[in-house]
């Protein structure tokens, strides 16, 4: 089995990777930070920072939060965030069928399972 | 700035990455596991655990070792390690090409560094 990863970097931060693109299709599906970090099982800390980091390294924000409340106030993703997400997820199926032949010729090597040690 | 990063798994565990690849590479110029790993920066347990990694995960041996010595022995890349290192080499150049024009697309809406917090 094959895991391919794309990140893309701003500095030293991470603007783009598997684990952002997740937390903002789970912002698109539940409308609030923390229902999405919860979705992904992940702490209402550790998601807003994602989001943080997100709105800081593009050009636009990638997220935006509605006023109200501590954590009440909902979040959506603006259409800066749906764009980088939608060429997000086109890189990583450009990158899944590149070089079909040699992940093959890999596949046929390995074995299913490692002989133990 | 892109990163890219191919796995291949062996049951739970990989079976070559970015690492184990480099790996090889410094064996085949050093000719041994400790220099190799000495020049990653790396503890010869380290480097040691990831051969046995791979020579339990592929079909044949990638990495050889000759007798002599605890440490003494020298090592050499096998055949099937060096088509292994060379099929993996091609699947990430093929990724590195892939989504070319995603990539630019995003790379074009993130900023050179990020806002400070």
């Amino acid at each position: 089995m094959l895991k391919l990863k794309a990140q893309l970097f701003c500095g030293d931060e991470i603007a783009m990777g598997p684990g952002k693109a997740d937390l903002l299709d789970a912002i698109a599906t539940h409308g609030s930070i923390s229902a999405a970090g919860r979705a992904l099982g992940m702490s209402y800390r550790r998601a807003w920072l994602l989001v943080d980091t997100m709105n800081r390294c593009w050009a636009e924000p990638l997220v935006e939060t509605a006023a109200g409340g501590a954590r009440g106030g909902g979040a959506r993703v603006t259409e800066a965030g749906q764009a980088v997400l939608a060429g997000y997820r086109q890189l990583e199926s450009a990158m899944a069928e590149a070089g079909a032949a040699d992940r093959l010729a890999l596949e046929r090597r390995v074995r299913p399972a490692p002989l133990s040690s």
